[in-house]
Protein backbone atom coordinates (compact mmCIF):
# COMPACT_ATOMS: atom_id res chain seq x y z
CA UNK A 1 0.00 0.00 0.00
CA UNK A 2 1.44 3.23 -0.21
CA UNK A 3 2.55 5.25 2.42
CA UNK A 4 0.18 8.23 2.50
CA UNK A 5 -2.59 5.83 2.45
CA UNK A 6 -1.57 3.70 4.92
CA UNK A 7 -1.06 6.59 6.67
CA UNK A 8 -4.47 7.95 6.38
CA UNK A 9 -5.62 4.95 7.38
CA UNK A 10 -3.42 4.55 10.61
CA UNK A 11 -4.64 8.23 11.38
CA UNK A 12 -8.76 7.12 10.92
CA UNK A 13 -7.95 3.63 12.64
CA UNK A 14 -6.04 4.74 15.30
CA UNK A 15 -7.79 8.16 16.20
CA UNK A 16 -4.46 8.96 17.10
CA UNK A 17 -1.46 11.53 15.69
CA UNK A 18 1.02 9.39 17.71
CA UNK A 19 4.54 8.75 16.62
CA UNK A 20 6.68 5.88 18.46
CA UNK A 21 9.93 6.58 17.91
CA UNK A 22 12.64 3.51 18.38
CA UNK A 23 15.97 4.65 19.98
CA UNK A 24 17.14 1.93 21.55
CA UNK A 25 19.55 2.15 24.01
CA UNK A 26 20.75 -1.04 25.80
CA UNK A 27 22.50 1.12 29.06
CA UNK A 28 19.04 1.95 29.33
CA UNK A 29 17.31 -1.25 29.30
CA UNK A 30 15.35 -3.10 31.90
CA UNK A 31 17.31 -5.51 33.96
CA UNK A 32 15.45 -8.68 32.72
CA UNK A 33 17.13 -8.04 29.05
CA UNK A 34 20.71 -7.48 30.69
CA UNK A 35 23.21 -9.82 28.68
CA UNK A 36 20.75 -11.06 25.80
CA UNK A 37 22.31 -11.22 22.71
CA UNK A 38 18.90 -9.52 20.87
CA UNK A 39 18.22 -7.70 23.64
CA UNK A 40 17.31 -4.32 21.43
CA UNK A 41 14.99 -6.43 19.25
CA UNK A 42 13.59 -7.78 22.77
CA UNK A 43 13.24 -3.99 23.67
CA UNK A 44 11.91 -2.64 20.79
CA UNK A 45 8.79 -6.11 19.78
CA UNK A 46 7.92 -5.08 23.35
CA UNK A 47 7.44 -1.66 22.88
CA UNK A 48 6.14 -2.04 19.66
CA UNK A 49 3.53 -4.55 20.81
CA UNK A 50 1.92 -2.49 24.03
CA UNK A 51 1.87 0.80 22.39
CA UNK A 52 0.95 -0.07 18.48
CA UNK A 53 -2.56 0.59 19.40
CA UNK A 54 -1.79 4.21 20.85
CA UNK A 55 0.02 4.98 17.07
CA UNK A 56 -0.14 5.94 13.48
CA UNK A 57 2.96 5.12 13.03
CA UNK A 58 6.80 3.84 14.35
CA UNK A 59 9.77 5.68 13.76
CA UNK A 60 13.24 3.89 13.99
CA UNK A 61 16.35 5.57 14.85
CA UNK A 62 18.84 3.14 12.53
CA UNK A 63 21.68 4.70 13.95
CA UNK A 64 20.92 3.10 17.54
CA UNK A 65 21.31 -0.36 15.67
CA UNK A 66 24.25 0.21 13.10
CA UNK A 67 26.81 1.55 16.60
CA UNK A 68 25.72 -1.57 18.09
CA UNK A 69 26.70 -3.84 15.02
CA UNK A 70 22.42 -4.80 15.18
CA UNK A 71 21.36 -4.77 11.54
CA UNK A 72 20.01 -8.30 12.08
CA UNK A 73 17.68 -7.57 14.86
CA UNK A 74 16.68 -4.04 13.08
CA UNK A 75 15.70 -6.60 10.04
CA UNK A 76 14.20 -9.10 12.19
CA UNK A 77 12.04 -6.15 13.68
CA UNK A 78 11.10 -4.71 10.19
CA UNK A 79 10.14 -8.00 9.49
CA UNK A 80 8.02 -8.79 12.93
CA UNK A 81 6.36 -5.47 12.76
CA UNK A 82 4.94 -6.41 9.06
CA UNK A 83 3.63 -9.51 10.41
CA UNK A 84 2.28 -8.42 13.40
CA UNK A 85 1.36 -5.30 13.11
CA UNK A 86 0.56 -4.85 9.18
CA UNK A 87 -1.57 -1.55 9.22
CA UNK A 88 1.62 0.22 11.52
CA UNK A 89 3.41 2.32 8.59
CA UNK A 90 7.42 2.23 9.45
CA UNK A 91 9.54 5.39 9.10
CA UNK A 92 13.15 4.63 8.85
CA UNK A 93 14.68 7.49 10.26
CA UNK A 94 17.95 7.52 8.52
CA UNK A 95 18.42 10.95 7.05
CA UNK A 96 20.12 9.87 4.22
CA UNK A 97 21.56 12.59 2.13
CA UNK A 98 24.04 11.71 -1.57
CA UNK A 99 23.71 11.85 -4.71
CA UNK A 100 22.09 9.42 -7.44
CA UNK A 101 23.52 5.91 -7.50
CA UNK A 102 24.59 6.05 -4.06
CA UNK A 103 21.07 7.22 -2.92
CA UNK A 104 19.66 4.42 -5.07
CA UNK A 105 21.65 2.24 -2.77
CA UNK A 106 20.26 3.92 0.35
CA UNK A 107 16.56 3.83 -1.01
CA UNK A 108 17.52 -0.22 -1.70
CA UNK A 109 18.85 -0.56 2.23
CA UNK A 110 15.55 1.35 3.86
CA UNK A 111 12.66 -0.42 1.48
CA UNK A 112 13.98 -3.59 0.29
CA UNK A 113 16.35 -4.67 3.21
CA UNK A 114 14.50 -3.36 6.09
CA UNK A 115 10.72 -2.79 4.17
CA UNK A 116 10.23 0.39 5.58
CA UNK A 117 7.43 2.13 4.55
CA UNK A 118 9.32 5.91 4.63
CA UNK A 119 12.33 7.14 5.11
CA UNK A 120 13.75 10.69 6.28
CA UNK A 121 16.54 12.14 4.04
CA UNK A 122 18.65 15.72 4.32
CA UNK A 123 17.76 18.49 1.23
CA UNK A 124 21.39 19.49 0.87
CA UNK A 125 22.31 18.52 -1.83
CA UNK A 126 19.55 19.30 -3.83
CA UNK A 127 16.61 17.69 -5.88
CA UNK A 128 18.86 14.69 -7.26
CA UNK A 129 19.57 13.28 -3.83
CA UNK A 130 15.51 12.83 -3.48
CA UNK A 131 14.35 12.03 -6.79
CA UNK A 132 15.93 8.48 -6.61
CA UNK A 133 13.80 7.37 -3.40
CA UNK A 134 11.04 8.35 -5.59
CA UNK A 135 11.10 5.30 -7.45
CA UNK A 136 10.10 2.96 -5.24
CA UNK A 137 5.93 4.52 -5.75
CA UNK A 138 4.58 3.01 -2.44
CA UNK A 139 7.54 4.42 -0.36
CA UNK A 140 7.28 7.72 1.71
CA UNK A 141 9.90 10.37 1.56
CA UNK A 142 10.17 12.35 4.58
CA UNK A 143 12.76 15.56 4.19
CA UNK A 144 14.45 17.38 6.96
CA UNK A 145 13.29 21.09 6.68
CA UNK A 146 12.84 22.66 10.20
CA UNK A 147 14.48 20.44 12.95
CA UNK A 148 14.01 20.11 16.39
CA UNK A 149 17.40 20.95 17.72
CA UNK A 150 18.83 24.00 18.41
CA UNK A 151 21.73 24.74 16.15
CA UNK A 152 19.02 23.90 13.18
CA UNK A 153 19.22 27.46 13.11
CA UNK A 154 22.82 27.79 12.01
CA UNK A 155 21.34 26.91 8.06
CA UNK A 156 17.71 26.60 8.37
CA UNK A 157 17.71 30.19 9.61
CA UNK A 158 19.69 31.40 6.85
CA UNK A 159 17.15 34.62 4.97
CA UNK A 160 17.47 34.84 1.07
CA UNK A 161 17.78 38.43 -0.43
CA UNK A 162 13.77 37.94 -0.45
CA UNK A 163 13.81 37.61 3.51
CA UNK A 164 13.07 33.95 2.94
CA UNK A 165 14.79 31.15 5.57
CA UNK A 166 16.22 28.50 4.12
CA UNK A 167 13.63 26.29 6.13
CA UNK A 168 10.59 27.86 4.13
CA UNK A 169 12.86 27.07 0.77
CA UNK A 170 12.78 23.35 1.84
CA UNK A 171 8.98 23.59 2.24
CA UNK A 172 8.05 25.75 -1.21
CA UNK A 173 10.86 23.23 -2.82
CA UNK A 174 9.41 20.04 -1.73
CA UNK A 175 5.73 21.26 -2.17
CA UNK A 176 5.81 23.01 -5.23
CA UNK A 177 8.39 20.82 -7.61
CA UNK A 178 10.12 18.02 -5.84
CA UNK A 179 6.46 16.11 -4.87
CA UNK A 180 5.43 15.24 -8.06
CA UNK A 181 4.11 11.82 -7.03
CA UNK A 182 2.60 12.62 -3.74
CA UNK A 183 5.02 10.73 -1.69
CA UNK A 184 6.96 13.42 0.05
CA UNK A 185 6.37 14.80 3.74
CA UNK A 186 8.61 17.03 6.04
CA UNK A 187 10.22 16.90 9.44
CA UNK A 188 9.52 20.54 11.23
CA UNK A 189 10.17 20.13 14.98
CA UNK A 190 7.57 20.86 17.56
CA UNK A 191 10.31 23.02 19.92
CA UNK A 192 9.37 26.05 16.79
CA UNK A 193 5.75 25.81 16.39
CA UNK A 194 5.71 29.35 14.88
CA UNK A 195 7.78 27.98 12.30
CA UNK A 196 5.44 24.67 12.11
CA UNK A 197 2.27 27.17 11.50
CA UNK A 198 4.59 28.63 8.67
CA UNK A 199 5.45 25.76 6.84
CA UNK A 200 1.65 24.26 7.39
CA UNK A 201 0.27 27.72 5.59
CA UNK A 202 3.11 26.79 2.58
CA UNK A 203 2.61 22.96 2.27
CA UNK A 204 -1.38 22.19 1.86
CA UNK A 205 -2.42 18.67 3.86
CA UNK A 206 1.41 17.24 3.21
CA UNK A 207 2.17 14.70 6.22
CA UNK A 208 4.45 16.58 8.33
CA UNK A 209 6.94 14.20 10.63
CA UNK A 210 7.19 16.11 14.38
CA UNK A 211 9.74 15.24 16.54
CA UNK A 212 10.60 17.26 19.74
CA UNK A 213 7.95 17.07 22.05
CA UNK A 214 8.19 14.98 25.14
CA UNK A 215 12.30 15.29 26.74
CA UNK A 216 12.95 17.75 24.10
CA UNK A 217 10.40 19.74 25.50
CA UNK A 218 8.10 21.08 22.76
CA UNK A 219 4.65 21.86 24.18
CA UNK A 220 1.35 19.74 22.43
CA UNK A 221 -0.92 22.23 22.07
CA UNK A 222 1.17 24.54 20.87
CA UNK A 223 2.07 21.86 18.33
CA UNK A 224 -1.26 20.93 17.47
CA UNK A 225 -2.63 24.05 16.68
CA UNK A 226 0.03 25.05 14.53
CA UNK A 227 0.88 22.04 13.01
CA UNK A 228 -2.47 20.21 11.94
CA UNK A 229 -4.09 20.27 8.25
CA UNK A 230 -7.65 20.95 6.76
CA UNK A 231 -8.73 17.03 7.75
CA UNK A 232 -7.73 17.28 11.58
CA UNK A 233 -4.74 14.91 10.65
CA UNK A 234 -1.46 15.38 8.59
CA UNK A 235 1.05 14.92 11.85
CA UNK A 236 3.13 12.16 13.13
CA UNK A 237 4.16 13.63 16.86
CA UNK A 238 6.93 11.86 17.33
CA UNK A 239 7.96 10.48 20.95
CA UNK A 240 10.70 8.39 21.72
CA UNK A 241 12.21 8.66 25.27
CA UNK A 242 10.06 9.64 27.43
CA UNK A 243 7.76 6.26 26.38
CA UNK A 244 10.63 3.80 25.91
CA UNK A 245 12.07 4.51 29.33
CA UNK A 246 9.72 5.79 31.25
CA UNK A 247 10.17 3.15 33.77
CA UNK A 248 13.36 1.27 34.33
CA UNK A 249 11.72 -1.23 36.58
CA UNK A 250 9.59 -4.55 35.90
CA UNK A 251 6.83 -2.56 34.73
CA UNK A 252 8.36 -1.19 32.25
CA UNK A 253 6.39 -2.44 29.27
CA UNK A 254 3.47 -1.22 30.99
CA UNK A 255 4.83 2.31 31.79
CA UNK A 256 5.70 2.52 28.28
CA UNK A 257 1.97 1.90 27.21
CA UNK A 258 0.89 4.23 30.09
CA UNK A 259 3.14 7.18 28.20
CA UNK A 260 2.06 6.60 24.92
CA UNK A 261 -1.41 6.31 25.95
CA UNK A 262 -1.29 9.52 27.88
CA UNK A 263 0.46 11.47 25.13
CA UNK A 264 -1.69 10.18 22.78
CA UNK A 265 -5.08 11.38 24.36
CA UNK A 266 -2.79 15.14 25.64
CA UNK A 267 -2.82 15.45 21.40
CA UNK A 268 -6.40 14.70 20.91
CA UNK A 269 -7.39 17.18 23.58
CA UNK A 270 -5.25 19.77 22.31
CA UNK A 271 -6.38 18.92 18.17
CA UNK A 272 -10.19 19.03 20.13
CA UNK A 273 -9.95 22.29 21.55
CA UNK A 274 -8.53 23.38 17.91
CA UNK A 275 -10.88 21.76 15.43
CA UNK A 276 -14.08 22.53 18.28
CA UNK A 277 -12.75 26.46 18.32
CA UNK B 1 48.02 9.30 14.68
CA UNK B 2 45.40 12.72 14.63
CA UNK B 3 43.95 12.62 11.10
CA UNK B 4 45.41 15.96 9.35
CA UNK B 5 48.52 14.96 10.65
CA UNK B 6 48.05 10.89 9.28
CA UNK B 7 47.13 13.16 6.14
CA UNK B 8 49.94 15.28 6.23
CA UNK B 9 52.43 12.38 6.26
CA UNK B 10 50.41 10.49 3.47
CA UNK B 11 51.13 13.34 0.99
CA UNK B 12 54.80 13.93 2.15
CA UNK B 13 55.09 10.09 1.97
CA UNK B 14 53.19 9.54 -1.91
CA UNK B 15 53.63 12.06 -3.45
CA UNK B 16 49.96 12.05 -4.41
CA UNK B 17 46.38 13.86 -3.72
CA UNK B 18 44.49 11.14 -4.92
CA UNK B 19 42.14 9.35 -2.96
CA UNK B 20 41.03 6.41 -4.51
CA UNK B 21 37.04 5.94 -3.66
CA UNK B 22 35.60 2.76 -3.31
CA UNK B 23 31.77 1.97 -4.37
CA UNK B 24 31.75 -1.48 -5.25
CA UNK B 25 29.04 -2.64 -7.13
CA UNK B 26 28.70 -6.30 -7.36
CA UNK B 27 26.95 -5.81 -11.35
CA UNK B 28 30.39 -3.97 -12.34
CA UNK B 29 32.71 -6.72 -10.95
CA UNK B 30 35.26 -9.03 -12.76
CA UNK B 31 33.99 -12.40 -14.03
CA UNK B 32 36.32 -14.25 -11.33
CA UNK B 33 34.67 -12.89 -8.61
CA UNK B 34 31.03 -13.91 -9.68
CA UNK B 35 29.05 -15.64 -7.34
CA UNK B 36 31.53 -15.02 -4.42
CA UNK B 37 29.82 -14.54 -0.95
CA UNK B 38 32.96 -12.45 0.16
CA UNK B 39 33.09 -10.88 -3.38
CA UNK B 40 32.91 -7.17 -2.13
CA UNK B 41 35.45 -7.57 0.70
CA UNK B 42 37.71 -9.08 -2.38
CA UNK B 43 37.40 -6.51 -4.87
CA UNK B 44 38.18 -3.52 -2.78
CA UNK B 45 40.97 -5.45 -1.14
CA UNK B 46 42.28 -6.02 -4.44
CA UNK B 47 42.07 -2.03 -5.51
CA UNK B 48 43.58 -1.50 -2.18
CA UNK B 49 46.60 -3.58 -2.48
CA UNK B 50 47.01 -2.34 -6.25
CA UNK B 51 46.53 1.38 -5.83
CA UNK B 52 47.35 2.26 -2.11
CA UNK B 53 50.87 3.19 -3.51
CA UNK B 54 49.58 6.30 -5.46
CA UNK B 55 47.00 7.72 -3.11
CA UNK B 56 47.16 9.78 0.26
CA UNK B 57 43.63 8.17 1.34
CA UNK B 58 40.76 5.38 0.33
CA UNK B 59 37.68 6.58 0.72
CA UNK B 60 34.86 3.65 1.12
CA UNK B 61 31.17 4.93 0.61
CA UNK B 62 28.89 3.08 3.52
CA UNK B 63 25.89 3.08 1.43
CA UNK B 64 27.42 0.58 -1.34
CA UNK B 65 28.02 -1.98 1.61
CA UNK B 66 24.23 -1.58 3.51
CA UNK B 67 22.61 -2.38 0.83
CA UNK B 68 24.08 -5.62 0.44
CA UNK B 69 23.71 -6.16 4.15
CA UNK B 70 27.63 -6.30 3.35
CA UNK B 71 28.88 -4.39 6.93
CA UNK B 72 30.74 -7.66 7.99
CA UNK B 73 32.81 -7.09 4.84
CA UNK B 74 32.79 -3.54 5.57
CA UNK B 75 34.20 -4.36 9.02
CA UNK B 76 37.08 -6.37 7.46
CA UNK B 77 38.31 -3.83 4.78
CA UNK B 78 38.55 -1.72 7.35
CA UNK B 79 40.18 -3.86 9.38
CA UNK B 80 42.76 -4.94 6.39
CA UNK B 81 43.77 -1.59 5.17
CA UNK B 82 44.68 -1.11 9.03
CA UNK B 83 46.88 -4.08 9.21
CA UNK B 84 48.43 -4.39 5.75
CA UNK B 85 47.71 0.22 4.76
CA UNK B 86 48.76 1.76 8.16
CA UNK B 87 49.79 5.27 7.17
CA UNK B 88 46.83 5.18 4.52
CA UNK B 89 43.77 7.27 5.93
CA UNK B 90 40.47 5.80 5.92
CA UNK B 91 37.60 8.36 4.95
CA UNK B 92 34.07 7.01 5.57
CA UNK B 93 32.10 8.65 3.22
CA UNK B 94 28.39 8.26 5.28
CA UNK B 95 27.61 11.78 5.22
CA UNK B 96 25.62 11.20 7.90
CA UNK B 97 23.77 14.32 9.76
CA UNK B 98 21.31 13.89 13.03
CA UNK B 99 21.39 15.58 16.54
CA UNK B 100 23.11 14.74 19.94
CA UNK B 101 22.80 11.66 20.91
CA UNK B 102 22.28 10.13 17.77
CA UNK B 103 25.25 11.85 16.55
CA UNK B 104 26.55 9.79 18.77
CA UNK B 105 25.89 6.90 17.81
CA UNK B 106 26.76 7.46 14.37
CA UNK B 107 30.63 8.58 15.30
CA UNK B 108 30.66 5.11 16.97
CA UNK B 109 29.87 3.41 14.07
CA UNK B 110 32.54 5.20 12.28
CA UNK B 111 35.23 5.59 14.48
CA UNK B 112 34.79 3.00 16.74
CA UNK B 113 32.86 -0.11 14.46
CA UNK B 114 35.04 0.65 11.42
CA UNK B 115 38.25 2.43 12.66
CA UNK B 116 37.70 5.20 9.91
CA UNK B 117 39.88 8.48 10.43
CA UNK B 118 37.24 10.53 9.60
CA UNK B 119 33.54 10.61 8.05
CA UNK B 120 31.89 12.81 6.22
CA UNK B 121 28.99 14.88 7.72
CA UNK B 122 25.93 16.94 6.49
CA UNK B 123 25.44 20.67 7.63
CA UNK B 124 22.05 21.08 7.25
CA UNK B 125 21.64 20.21 10.86
CA UNK B 126 24.20 22.65 12.40
CA UNK B 127 26.84 22.85 15.09
CA UNK B 128 25.15 20.45 17.36
CA UNK B 129 24.62 17.86 14.73
CA UNK B 130 28.97 18.01 14.11
CA UNK B 131 30.14 18.22 17.73
CA UNK B 132 29.44 14.80 18.97
CA UNK B 133 32.01 13.82 16.44
CA UNK B 134 34.72 15.99 17.92
CA UNK B 135 34.87 14.31 20.79
CA UNK B 136 37.00 11.25 19.06
CA UNK B 137 39.68 13.81 19.12
CA UNK B 138 41.88 11.97 16.73
CA UNK B 139 39.17 11.47 14.00
CA UNK B 140 38.19 13.83 11.63
CA UNK B 141 35.23 15.42 10.35
CA UNK B 142 34.58 16.13 6.35
CA UNK B 143 31.81 18.48 6.45
CA UNK B 144 29.42 18.85 3.30
CA UNK B 145 30.08 22.50 1.43
CA UNK B 146 29.70 22.50 -2.26
CA UNK B 147 28.54 19.29 -3.67
CA UNK B 148 28.97 18.06 -6.85
CA UNK B 149 26.03 17.38 -8.23
CA UNK B 150 23.63 19.59 -10.24
CA UNK B 151 21.01 19.61 -7.64
CA UNK B 152 23.59 20.99 -5.51
CA UNK B 153 22.45 24.56 -6.57
CA UNK B 154 18.99 24.35 -5.61
CA UNK B 155 19.92 24.83 -1.50
CA UNK B 156 24.05 25.39 -1.66
CA UNK B 157 23.17 28.28 -3.94
CA UNK B 158 20.92 30.64 -2.52
CA UNK B 159 21.85 33.72 -1.28
CA UNK B 160 21.70 35.43 1.87
CA UNK B 161 20.58 38.78 1.99
CA UNK B 162 24.67 39.96 2.03
CA UNK B 163 24.71 37.93 -1.25
CA UNK B 164 26.95 34.92 0.65
CA UNK B 165 25.82 31.69 -1.34
CA UNK B 166 24.66 28.94 1.38
CA UNK B 167 27.76 27.05 0.55
CA UNK B 168 30.12 29.94 1.35
CA UNK B 169 28.44 30.17 4.65
CA UNK B 170 29.15 26.48 5.37
CA UNK B 171 32.55 26.81 4.59
CA UNK B 172 32.90 30.16 7.15
CA UNK B 173 30.96 28.76 9.97
CA UNK B 174 33.38 25.07 9.81
CA UNK B 175 36.49 27.68 9.44
CA UNK B 176 35.52 30.41 11.82
CA UNK B 177 33.55 28.65 14.51
CA UNK B 178 33.23 25.03 14.40
CA UNK B 179 36.91 23.91 13.78
CA UNK B 180 37.92 24.63 17.20
CA UNK B 181 40.10 21.82 17.28
CA UNK B 182 41.99 21.13 13.52
CA UNK B 183 39.78 18.32 12.63
CA UNK B 184 37.33 19.42 10.24
CA UNK B 185 37.52 19.68 6.42
CA UNK B 186 35.06 20.01 3.95
CA UNK B 187 33.88 18.35 0.18
CA UNK B 188 33.77 20.76 -2.68
CA UNK B 189 33.03 18.99 -5.87
CA UNK B 190 35.52 19.28 -8.83
CA UNK B 191 32.85 20.42 -11.02
CA UNK B 192 32.50 23.96 -9.65
CA UNK B 193 36.18 24.85 -9.71
CA UNK B 194 35.27 28.84 -9.26
CA UNK B 195 33.21 27.53 -6.07
CA UNK B 196 36.16 26.17 -4.83
CA UNK B 197 38.60 28.72 -5.71
CA UNK B 198 36.22 30.95 -3.54
CA UNK B 199 35.97 28.52 -0.34
CA UNK B 200 39.66 27.34 -0.40
CA UNK B 201 39.90 31.40 0.00
CA UNK B 202 38.18 31.57 3.32
CA UNK B 203 39.32 28.25 5.10
CA UNK B 204 43.39 28.80 4.99
CA UNK B 205 44.92 24.95 4.63
CA UNK B 206 42.03 22.96 5.75
CA UNK B 207 41.95 19.87 4.22
CA UNK B 208 39.26 19.81 1.18
CA UNK B 209 37.96 16.48 -0.18
CA UNK B 210 36.95 16.87 -3.74
CA UNK B 211 34.97 14.14 -5.95
CA UNK B 212 33.70 14.85 -9.01
CA UNK B 213 36.88 14.16 -11.59
CA UNK B 214 36.69 11.08 -14.00
CA UNK B 215 33.61 10.20 -14.31
CA UNK B 216 31.25 13.04 -12.98
CA UNK B 217 33.64 15.29 -15.49
CA UNK B 218 35.55 17.78 -13.30
CA UNK B 219 38.72 19.08 -15.12
CA UNK B 220 41.89 18.06 -13.08
CA UNK B 221 43.86 21.31 -14.00
CA UNK B 222 41.11 23.63 -13.21
CA UNK B 223 40.51 21.60 -10.15
CA UNK B 224 44.11 21.64 -9.01
CA UNK B 225 44.46 25.45 -9.59
CA UNK B 226 41.87 26.04 -7.49
CA UNK B 227 41.82 24.14 -4.33
CA UNK B 228 45.81 24.11 -3.42
CA UNK B 229 46.79 24.94 -0.13
CA UNK B 230 49.36 27.36 0.11
CA UNK B 231 51.95 24.20 1.24
CA UNK B 232 50.87 22.90 -2.27
CA UNK B 233 48.58 20.16 -0.97
CA UNK B 234 45.70 20.15 0.72
CA UNK B 235 43.27 18.27 -1.33
CA UNK B 236 42.26 14.87 -1.30
CA UNK B 237 41.08 14.42 -5.03
CA UNK B 238 38.85 11.97 -5.43
CA UNK B 239 38.24 9.12 -8.43
CA UNK B 240 35.95 6.21 -7.89
CA UNK B 241 34.30 4.51 -10.60
CA UNK B 242 37.29 5.64 -13.17
CA UNK B 243 39.79 3.64 -11.15
CA UNK B 244 37.41 0.68 -10.07
CA UNK B 245 36.02 -0.23 -13.17
CA UNK B 246 39.06 0.53 -15.35
CA UNK B 247 38.39 -2.86 -17.05
CA UNK B 248 35.67 -5.62 -16.81
CA UNK B 249 38.20 -7.97 -18.03
CA UNK B 250 40.94 -10.13 -16.74
CA UNK B 251 43.17 -7.35 -16.17
CA UNK B 252 41.19 -5.02 -13.56
CA UNK B 253 43.91 -4.87 -11.00
CA UNK B 254 46.63 -3.68 -13.41
CA UNK B 255 43.59 -1.16 -15.47
CA UNK B 256 42.90 -0.23 -11.80
CA UNK B 257 46.70 0.79 -10.60
CA UNK B 258 47.21 2.03 -13.92
CA UNK B 259 44.44 4.26 -13.62
CA UNK B 260 45.30 5.53 -10.65
CA UNK B 261 48.77 5.95 -11.67
CA UNK B 262 47.80 8.04 -14.52
CA UNK B 263 45.17 10.12 -12.17
CA UNK B 264 48.13 10.85 -9.56
CA UNK B 265 50.23 11.64 -12.19
CA UNK B 266 47.56 14.16 -13.92
CA UNK B 267 47.21 15.84 -10.56
CA UNK B 268 50.79 15.97 -10.63
CA UNK B 269 51.22 17.59 -13.55
CA UNK B 270 48.73 20.23 -12.88
CA UNK B 271 50.39 21.00 -9.59
CA UNK B 272 53.61 21.01 -11.08
CA UNK B 273 52.63 23.91 -13.26
CA UNK B 274 50.46 25.53 -10.86
CA UNK B 275 53.69 25.26 -7.98
CA UNK B 276 56.29 26.33 -11.14
CA UNK B 277 54.12 29.49 -12.34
Amino acid sequence: MIFTQKLEQAWAATGSLLTVGLDPDPQRFPAELSGRPDAIYEFCRAIVDVTAQYACAIKLQIAYFSSARAEDQLEDLCAYIQDQHPNLPIVLDAKRGDIGSTATHYATEAFERYGADAVTVNPYMGYDSIEPYLSWRSKGVIVLCRTSNTGGSDLQFVESAQGEPLYLRVARLVAERWNTSGQCALVVGATFPEELARVRAHVGNMPLLVPGIGAQGGDIPATVKAGLDSRGTGMLINSSRAILYASGGDDWREAAAAAARATRDAINTARSLVLGG
